[in-house]
This record gives structure tokens, sequence and C-alpha cells, in this order.
């Protein structure tokens, strides 16, 4: 049995209402579960592996609920357009190169390293298309120690040519990859991809659909991101009420835990349906400014329970650091209350902190908080060099790490209880 | 005479038409001062000192017209306040601690060390209202060698009481300081600071005005960055025009070099009389979020030709990073054009860093530019590590830069023609 202490000042959020915060404690574990928090160490856990991080913050592993592996040379580049000439200018381009393994070695060595240092511990990820470059991201992903869902993407129609898939194809290695991963590992799981509803055929919308009811696989797509994608999905389906009920009508929008990123112009209809079927919205603040999509009413999502978690979207998001989002999550909200509508009472750190780890997290299981039976992912937090003063409380500490604070800040990861090195 | 040339990928914005980009080539100054920039090494220079910075690019420092140095303990926290109430609960008494020069002394050192760090090579700064502590201030920016216009922070009324002043005493100390610092060195000079209007009373206005008349010295405060704010000046102005003719009528709009931070709420009139005057508008975008201000259209200000800088506005802002500050401008302006108004075209790369390079920079004169006499203010930017996986150009390694980099990337800096070393 592995059985650790790690002692420090931690914090979590067990709900959207309040900060648990334990100075100078000892957070206990064993095989990779919480345990429990105590003040004192009791007699039981002193032959327990004791790590000291006395004066130092413990605080959950970020969760990236949404996010483009191949995208990841294009972070920084390519702001100038929306979203629909974006992706024909500079993502699907990129995407076609990840035929070439070697390519995505290269990208995605360094794509799991940057998630480490910005102490993400569990995302969910999208590939591309090609079979062979996402397992290699998945085996890459499973040295690592990281927690993560990871798609292979499919799309049959609408791409440039070399990023579109023949829809048999498709689906047939997308069982394939499903097979293969299912029980590899327990950390890194496969989760079907269909990109988005104009580059999805029904067929291969309906064959994916079958494959998520057949394995028990969950689904990840992206939903009225852009109100000229919304115009082009009600072109492509004149009959369907809304963008939403097209996945709904093949059984990818919740019949198995779901994953729907940006949310920005969903009608009502559309919100109550992500409540009644529990279908997570990702909210990917950077990349939604970059590529002018507009502003997610988070609070309007939060008001009707639909599950909510952050998103970095590279490389429509440029920050990989989930603290960099959270903060512009914050700030977003504010603008959205102050320019659009004095009805969506702005995010607090409390809330986003909530969304950026049990929120989030909850997609994965008991993941994202430090009650008793979660998983034991945590970060551990240097923040003696942020500019402080005088005695601070530790919320306070942690809303200065949040706003300022970088991986440097981060002396330490753990996933499922095991300290995470640096991938190679 | 010093003569420094330095070789390297050269980028600056002459205007907001275009980036001039000299790749491989060379930088020559003279005393501090451009003289050209050349593919060949001219005969004539080999007997310059050559820094070879191949491979790296060579870009102006960056330029932050509008920050409060004893906000700097406050960064990160205090967000969920708008302006007033913020003033009041986390500003006021912060500021009332530097009657204490060894408090001061403590933060503005790491206050300068920051700016050094981030490649802040010209500033505008708020000091408090006491003397003694602002003369420090600008005893360090001297001795770090920053380009800095620091002003003793004036206040007589609606302030908490340890940080409210007496009228006389404080014409009289803001009269000193002028006089000790007006020539004491070329880079750091005095600039007169009314905090803003709610806090200044007529009289103490009237006596800032003559001052800077008399002394020819430049004059920096706030103008319109809340609604709360907007509404209590035409309380307190019931026979006023708008806000900014209460400066104007004092001759702190415009009759000396004059910068107005925020600017949010103007009317046209008022920007009209900013245009008219010169008066230079502070864009301070993360402040505006944080404080739930609201986003300034910038784009009207450049099409009535108002001269416009970015600021950090440390704390309401929480970036002291200009680079992280032109990012989120962009963005603010983008979310601006798409939620409230579609006549403001969103900024683009070139247009913010004109903004933070010689748009603010001619607050100081000839500043922020590579053209023949500019100052030679300049920073040194390695960005190898920034995820390059394909031959980019240098507009596109300078918008990764921008968007991912941060102190780490930033090798070397120059004021004047002098490399600048880390503060103690």
């Amino acid at each position: 049995m592995r059985k650790l202490v790690l002692k420090g000042d931690i914090v979590f959020t067990p709900s959207m209402d309040e900060f648990k915060i334990y100075k100078d404690s000892y957070l206990v574990s064993e095989n990779g579960k919480i345990v429990g928090i105590f003040e004192k160490l009791d007699e039981k856990y002193k032959d327990y592996t004791l790590k000291d991080y006395t004066g130092k913050m413990i605080i959950p592993g970020f969760v990236d609920i949404h996010l483009h592996a191949p995208q990841f040379p294009n972070r920084g580049m390519g702001y100038d357009k929306e979203l629909l000439p974006w992706l024909q200018s500079y993502t699907f381009p990129e995407e076609a190169k990840y035929k070439d393994i070697k390519y995505a070695e290269r990208v995605y060595r360094d794509f799991v390293k940057e998630l480490w240092k910005n102490g993400t511990t569990s995302a969910v990820i999208y590939g591309t298309i090609h079979k062979e470059s996402t397992k290699l991201l998945m085996d890459l992903l499973i040295e690592s120690g990281i927690r993560a869902y990871v798609g292979k993407v499919n799309m049959d129609r609408n791409s440039i040519p070399n990023l579109t898939e023949d829809t048999e194809r498709s689906l047939r290695e997308t069982e394939e990859l499903i097979l293969e991963y299912k029980d590899k590992s327990p950390l890194v799981k496969p989760i079907i991809t269909p990109r988005f509803v104009p580059t999805c055929s029904d067929a291969l919308l309906e064959g994916l659909g079958k494959l998520a009811l057949k394995y028990d696989v969950p689904v990840q797509s992206h939903l009225s991101e852009n109100t000229d994608e919304v115009k082009w999905v009600s072109e492509l389906h004149p009959d369907a009420k809304n963008y939403a009920s097209v996945y709904d009508k093949f059984n990818l929008f919740g019949q198995r835990r779901t994953i729907m990123a940006h949310c920005i112009h969903n009608t009502d209809e559309e919100i109550d349906l992500m409540a009644k079927n529990g279908v997570y919205a990702a909210h990917c603040v950077h990349s939604n400014f970059n590529l002018s999509s507009g502003i997610m009413p988070v609070r309007k999502f939060l008001d009707k329970k639909v599950p909510v978690g952050l998103g970095s979207d590279i490389s429509g998001g440029h920050e990989i650091s989930i603290p960099k989002v959270m903060a512009a999550s914050i700030q977003a909200s504010k603008m959205k209350w102050l320019e659009t509508d004095k009805k969506l009472k702005p995010l607090t750190l409390l809330e986003v902190f909530y969304l950026a780890t049990k929120g989030g997290g909850s997609f994965f299981g008991k993941v994202g908080s430090f009650e008793k039976g979660y998983e034991m992912d945590c970060l551990i937090i240097d923040d003696s060099n942020l500019g402080i003063y005088r005695e601070l409380t530790v919320e306070e500490r942690l809303e200065k790490f949040i706003y300022l604070g970088d991986d440097r800040n981060i002396v330490d990861r753990y996933v499922a209880g095991k300290l995470l090195k640096e991938p190679r």
C-alpha cells in the first residue's frame, strides 16, 4: 500500500460556497486516495512517507477540460481571424502535419511537458484524425503520469483535402483505438471526438454515437462558439430544432458523459437540455476573446445547474496555464455583466477556483477536491516571491498566486498520490 | 562619446501602419541616440562596441504611462470591489503606510526591480502624498537607469484621515520636490499629480495648475474610470460642463503635457477636448477589467487623433508586464466591438505594439522607436523557447513573444544606450 502524508497550508473547494482552508496541516492518502486532513498527525500514520511542505500551499491539481494538442505550435499566432477562416487558414493545415509521426512526437513531447510545468494534472484533449499520432500522444501522457481523456478527431467533410477522412475508416480506426486503450491505463482513456457538426456527416455522427453507447466511452465536441458557425449548422441541418439537437439525435449529447466546448451563443432551450442530460460546458475564455467569439454567460449555466469546467483551448487560447484562464474568466464575467447584461453577476475567485478543480474534475470522477475518497491529485505552491509585505490569509495568498504566479511557483505535482517527474 | 552597435533582428513601429523589420542587421547609436540601422556595418563603425545578439529580436523598450508604485503590495488582491470602495478599503490604507520611509524602501526596491525584469524602460508613476518616500522612489529609479516621470500625489479631501493633506503644505512640498528634482537627472523627472477631482479641493487644483505653468512640468491624473466616480464629480462640481472641464479650468488639461488615465466613460465633447489639447489617454485594460470599470473605446480615441499609451495601472491592474497588457488590450477591443459597438474595429497587434512603444514613448520625447535621433531604449528578446516548429517570420515571432513570453525571454535592457544592470 502506498502511504503518503503531505504537510502544508491546504486549500480546496468542496462546493462553490466555500474555501476549505487548513493551515499547517497534514493531507493523508493511501493508494492515491485521500484519507483525511488532520491538524495533528495520529500515531497510526507515523510510518507513512511524510513530505514536509511547511509554509507552502497544497491545492488540487488544475483540470483543463478542453484543449487541442496538435495546435500547440500555433499558440500566440493568427488571432486576426474569427473561427471559420481561422480553422481553414491556420488550424487545419497545422493538424494535417500529424500524419508524420516524427513531427507529432516532437510537438507532443513539448506539449506534455508544458502541461506538467503549468500544473495541469487532468486534461481532456483533442488529437487529430490520425490514429498513430493520437496513440503516441496517449502513450506520452501515460508515461508522464498525467490524468487524461484523449480523442482521435473525426471529420469527413468541410475540411481541407489532406485533413478529411473516409467515413468508414474514421469509424473503424476510432473503434480500434477504443479497444486498444480502453483498459490500457487507469489514468489515460479514449474519448469520442467528432470535431463539430459542420465537419461530420450524419453517417459519421450516427456511427460515433453507437460506439459511445457500445463501449461506454465519453464524448466531446464544440457547440455554438461563433455566430457564423451556428448559422452554418442551421443551414446544414434545416430540420433540426437547434445546434445541440443534432448531437442529441445521434446519442452524442449526454447519453454518455459529454463535454461541449464554448457554449457562447446557446439558446435557453439548449442550456436546459444540457442541464437535463448533464452535459458539461467547457468555458474557454482566452479563445473566445482571441477569436472574437464572445463571452459565455457562465452565470446562466451555473444557475441552471449545468456542470461547467475551464478549458485553455490551445491554440484558440494562448495560455495553457489554468490560473491565467481563471483570472481571465473572472474578468470576462465582469465585462459581460457590465457591458451586456446586468443580470449576470460576475464570477468570484472562489467560483472559478471550483470550476478549475472540482468543477472540471468531476468529469473524471472523484477528482479536484480533497474530500475523503478523492484522487490524491495536488500541487505544491511556493508563493514566497509574490510580493508579500504583511501577514496574508491563505485565501489572499491563493488569490495572489492565481493572478500573479506562474510555473516557477509550482514546486511539485502529484497525481493519484504519485509525484510527477518532469517529462523527458 | 559612447558608441554602440547591437546586432540582431530589429523590429519597431514608426507609425500604426507598419512594422519596420530588419533581419540580422546593425542598430547603431552614439551617446544614447539612434544613428541608423544597417544591413552591413560600414568601416566607420568598426571601433564601436559591438554586442552580437544574432538570432534574437531587438525591440524598443516598453513604456508604461500609468501605474502606482505604492500599490505594488496589493497586486492580485481585492478585485471583488469597484473603484470607490476599492480605494477606501484597499488602496488608501496601503498608501498611508508610506509615511514610513523604511517600508517605502522595502517595497520600492522590489517595484523597481520588477519594472526592470519585465522590460519597462520608461514609466509614468504615482507615488503617495509623502514627499520623502517619493524622493526615495525617484532616487531608486535614477540608480536603476530606468526613464521615468514620478509624481508626489496631492489629495486634501475625501480620503482617509491619515492620507489627507493640508492644502498649503501639499502645494509647498510639491514645489520643493519640483525644484529639487527638475534638473537632478536627465532620465527621472517630476510630474504634477492631483489624484483625481474628488480628492482635490479647488484651491489645490488651482495651485497645482499654477505650478505646472510656472515650472513647465507635466501633469497626470485620472478621468472617467467608473460611472459612480463620474456621477460624484458632477455632484461636487454642479456648474462644470463635464469632468474634463474641471481639470481644464485649472490649467491641468494639456496646458502642459498631460496624461489622463482610463477615459472609459468620456463624452464625445471630452474626447474632442483631449484631441484639441493633446492630452494623452492611458489605456489600462487589466485594471478596467478587474475593477469592473468597463472597456475604453480606444478606437474612438485613435480615430479622433488623441494620443494614447498603455498603462499597467498597478494595482488596479495585476500585470506589470506590458506584453500582457498588450494582449489583453487586443482582447478587450474585440469584446467591445462584439458585445457593445460594431463600429469600433478591434485593435491589431501592430497598433498595440505602437501604443506600447512610440505611442506612450512620445510623452517622453523621442522615445519608443528606432528612427534616427531617437533615444536608444531597447530590449533583447530570446524567443527560442516559445515553441517554434517551423521557420517563422519576425512578425510571427514577435506575436508569439507578446502572447506567450515573459521576463525569462528578455535577456538585456538598454536605456539611452546604457545596459541596465539588475537593480539591487
